[in-house]
């Protein structure tokens, strides 16, 4: 018994879940969750995510594929399927705060998220025994704002399929965004679009905010400006001072990311333009 | 253009989205919202809301169910469909406390809740004023608890496709229920299935709890037991003295139950055994 | 029995609270609520607010005045003493969406918001019926962008102790602010600082975020830049279409500013900086 | 420069912030936080938090205690005074699911938490090397539903200043509670007072609620009805399966209890009668 997941996105057009659930269908699967969304009732664009089973050990995702490009051609659509079987390996980058660092691998290592972790690469070398202890390659990679040492980041990145910047000071360049060519999601300190850049929090502080937020999104060349995954909030008051927000931020920036991160390994994301679609 | 919701409901079985959408695009309809839940992904109940658009004059509900009737009989579904430019009359039932009654009259009045009233029935005659200034019948009808006078109740609430309870005091009798034979959505003023009858903020207050609630939920006969729809939340400390409980607590109220009458009028509600599934 | 609120603040140091608390007993007091604020444990600012019964009657605001004055002049303090019976006068300012005034007015009718409202302005005639039934005198004023009317809002302003902007489309200017000299609160229908301006919800809509809110805060020059008061949020997702944003917005507006203005009747909120203590 | 918390309550009198703050000054205190609760404002029991610095190096816990207990005895109250210098010793009884064994861990580790751990005792051995490494003495007590070993519990408890069920599945017996004599917190992975007892996600499941909660909360004899400290609350929906509600529901979990044990080593909580305040 194998578990699929299509996404699957075009212009609005009349007969598409007729379509997809034909072809599903006629492999024998099952649709078990089907979640669709159109961003305008009389037109828009048009989006699916479909989970099914299908018993007959021949189909596989190859076999599958060679019928939604058919389908797709007719629909003029964007798709990707997807095998519940195959693990994800999430690449982890972060430097000195280690709160996400040890959400993510305690996640991991609960099977609450499942991927292999191919790495975890730092700049910040204490890390090292805390990564290490489960068996994971650790990289001590001393990048600093001059010199962020990015084709060795590459090379490590090489055996990922996306990556995870676990509060990583350093910004990635549009060249290493283009090289590396795969998802990548950040997870920022402060409530976006509000408190871009460093020290969010001292930022929320000095506004005199009455909430404070953290955002997971994906990373594009532009700084905390990629489409936003996931956020999370919490309300603060005057009697919290820096030391307080920080503690309630880190809090927020671990929801924020695992919910992100979870979605993103369910294959629930789909992005469309500076947005996503979180199903 | 017509908006139809169709909501389908059976044992899980392969193909029923590919019927059901095959169905829907041989009337010339787009499905713009599609809502599917599996009770359980290997073999358990299956539920669907589809929203469908159809630009065919010709194409009215009666229509539509022909052929959902044979669907239904295929796959032994229980099955409902509407045509969204029905508008539900909803009698409201209400004793003193009345900030449900103001914030359900808001949401009519402003177009939030696209419902008609027919009736507000009242133990509370000072109601009459608010209530007629809109054009909408007021009844006073002095229950107690030795005389609820249910068949006057009984003789109103004929002309409602549904009622709301929105903090009405009187228990309504197994017998009430069997003739009005419509749904009845309750507000409780307390956290279901903490908290059930009388006072329930006096109860949360003794027992120190630092969360209060409020439930929206289906009358059955059985004392606040019925299927839950929504239910809203808020923190509380050893501060708030219990006129700030109540005072939080009218919030909460009005949230939850604004929250369920809107999925009811928008047909996002399914039943199912003593649960609700909200699309 | 008299209730007094104190509201004091000054450069932290010691022996404040000794000296205040000590005044309160000499002239017979209770304290029944003490709330204490200081920027920086080691020296900073320092803020209290002290609630207290008195039993004598002869105790009035003034007699407690003439004591306070020489307690401030030691600490170089600024202070405000309040008696509870004194019932501030909210004038009101509403454009056309009432979901704010609506709630203002319910919150007044039950009780739960101590005040008087000593008129209703609007630049929406159509507001007048609803207003008028409370008894609340109503003023049309035809304000436009070009011609806001302002000596005439001054004029009607006059009678009120401070004002609601309740969703009021124009801007008050700098003039306006000076002659008038009391507190406004405004709700601005966005998460600030992000949003500022016109059409939040779509600005929202556009970022695609994740989670709205909305900001009650003081009116000051700058547009939606005085100290902030209150902030409600809320999560939504891709399938909250605009006029859902509006939707859960309207509740978020509604509980802010209930929350802030609650606060202010009740004598909370002290304004330092560009931020707020609200206690 | 020392910081000292005073905890103080007895039946509300005139005079007791006046007679506490002259007191602080006297020994050249700066009350750096105050907060203050009257059950009743019209005379029932109050209660306060002081929080103070004091400069003098001669000032400590013995001589603060000589003059206190004095004014505890004018007021016949009840009070206690901590030195913020010394480090409370939590220790942790654990059973197998380990996400909030992981988060104190990782709190203490981080500075967030300020307590020394001088042990864990589980009855799931495998927790061994986790804790170990951090340098934590780590005790397998492999207890039983027939067979709880309490006097081995009991001997090991003795080193502590207060104990944490961080998921404990083990009820204990009155005698081990009178015998450890100390304050002992547990989570409940329920929204108590639902929910008590065994499998609290799965009655929610069964129940259909639309939120799930969290309860931190001194252990009595009775099972799960000790005084509540904290909760956490978050909504689900149909689509949340058993497994998805424990995953949230960990995440609940490690709040309260996080939220509860910080507050509890910051001595801010004081229990009265069945309930507790927390400053």
């Amino acid at each position: 018994m194998k578990t699929f997941v299509l996404l699957f996105q075009c212009k609005d057009k009349k007969g598409i879940v007729a379509r997809l659930s034909d072809f599903i269908f006629r492999q024998g699967g099952n649709i078990v969750d089907a979640d669709q969304h159109s961003t305008d009732p009389s037109g828009g664009h048009f989006f699916i995510r479909l989970e099914f089973l299908v018993e007959d050990k021949h189909c596989d995702k190859n076999f599958l594929e060679s019928g939604l490009v058919t389908i797709a051609g007719e629909f003029n659509a964007e798709y990707r399927i997807y095998d519940k079987d195959d693990i994800l390996r999430m690449g982890i980058f972060v430097s000195r705060p280690d709160h996400c660092l040890f959400d993510l691998i305690y996640l991991w290592r609960s099977g609450e998220l499942r991927v292999d972790i191919p790495f975890v690469i730092s700049n910040y070398e204490r890390h090292r025994e805390f990564v290490q202890q489960y068996k994971i390659p650790f990289y001590f990679v001393p990048a600093t704002r001059e010199e962020r040492k990015e084709s060795e980041l590459l090379a490590h990145a090489a055996s990922s399929d996306f990556l995870v910047l676990a509060r990583y000071m350093f910004l990635l360049s549009g060249d290493f965004l283009a090289s590396y060519g795969k998802d990548i999601i950040n997870i920022h300190h402060g409530f976006l679009p509000s408190f871009k850049g460093a020290n969010p929090y001292k930022q929320a502080l000095e506004k005199g905010v009455k909430v404070i937020g953290a955002t997971a999104h994906f990373v594009t060349e532009k700084l905390d400006e990629g489409p936003i995954i996931a956020q999370a909030v919490e309300y603060v008051s005057h009697e919290d001072r820096l030391e307080n927000l920080v503690r309630k931020g880190k809090n927020l920036e671990k929801r924020a990311l695992a919910s992100a991160v979870v979605s993103y390994v369910d294959y629930r994301i789909i992005k469309y333009k500076d947005k996503t679609i979180v199903f």
